[in-house]
């Protein structure tokens, strides 16, 4: 067990900006550099949190109350803190993980308006002071994400409410990224997949990861 | 539909003080002088604050971070506040809610030893300003409880932690009631029901309720 903590990475983006695949590419890059990689995903990550995912996910008719959404959030990152990703970076391991409280910024706080300043009050609360030492955020024009995703080319009406909602998501994102430089790499995952992975070994170097792809 | 603020009445005690007992004497008492009622509890009292509750009392191998119990007691809260006690006081019809906030200051503050400021601060985000206009803590020596509630007398080693978990609850809550004693009516609740709803009756006045029994 090593005495150095690990390094945090989360990977960020709307939908259809390839994130699985990278994430892919990201832990072999780390695993090939002898780094023990965990890889996990928000919401989620641990039983319980994966529980407190299926409620948030499950279609009911009841309305749900933003504020609910939000503590449910924030109480499955909680869980997978304690659960994973500190006793990990504790242990030395990296953490390699498919969103985090950036999301809960852009998509609830971007996208469905809610009060940021309240996002800040849980995530003060739940995280202290850890943050990820890199956000890597796949940004793609908000139509070719769709596209990409739905493998189809043409937004109907209902597609076009999404759009304009993913579209809120993204901004809100590059925003974060520009106030926060030295965290954020903001990778262009528009042109083909490798000179998309070109820009992410350029962002994991700051990490001192020297990978050879 | 009344255009008068309904009250919102909570009753807290620890186990065996006989609360369900009360609960129904008080809903007969207010609905006999005319009073809508809209009984309920917590944590639950929507389907879905109902299924956060099973999240939170099923037991299971992982252990669950005393915060994320937190969060997820006030990701319900916020549900039925939404659904069921802002709407229903907006109405003009009282609520009558088996344990509330007080519970949690109690149970997770006293009883576990959690910081009472992190409970203060999801308190003020998800409740505002609102708080009960009257709380009954039905008040018992913990072992009398005990003994009531398992019907029998002499506790075993294990009950005798949880005798000492419940003091910590008992004595947190006559803390609190002694520190807003407009809000509270602490009720000896040891002596015979007749002369436990003689207290109740008389703490009823003070919501301009005069009940004949």
């Amino acid at each position: 067990m090593s005495m150095t903590q690990g390094c945090f990475i989360t990977v960020e983006g709307t939908e259809g900006v390839g994130k699985t695949t990278n994430l892919d590419f990201i832990q072999r890059c780390l695993e090939r550099q002898g780094i023990e990689v965990v890889r996990t995903r928000e919401p989620g990550g641990t039983p319980l949190a994966e529980d407190i995912r299926e409620l948030l996910l499950t279609p009911r008719e009841e309305p749900v109350a933003e504020l609910t959404e939000l503590m449910l959030m924030f109480a499955a990152r909680a869980q997978h803190l304690q659960q994973v990703i500190r006793p990990a970076l504790g242990a030395g391991k990296w953490v390699l993980c498919d969103r985090f409280t950036d999301a809960t910024y852009a998509y609830q706080g971007g996208g469905r308006g809610m009060d940021t300043a309240q996002i800040g009050t849980l995530e003060q609360l739940v995280q202290g002071e850890l943050r990820p030492d890199l956000t890597l955020l796949l940004d793609l024009p908000v139509a070719t994400g769709l596209a990409r995703a739905r493998a189809r080319s043409t937004p109907d009406r209902f597609e076009s409410e999404k759009v304009n909602f993913f579209e809120a998501v993204r901004q809100h994102y590059l925003e974060r990224a520009a106030k926060e430089p030295e965290r954020f790499a903001v990778i262009d995952a528009e042109p083909e997949l490798k000179q998309v992975q070109a820009q992410i070994l350029v962002a994991l170097k700051r990490l001192g990861v020297n990978a050879d792809v």
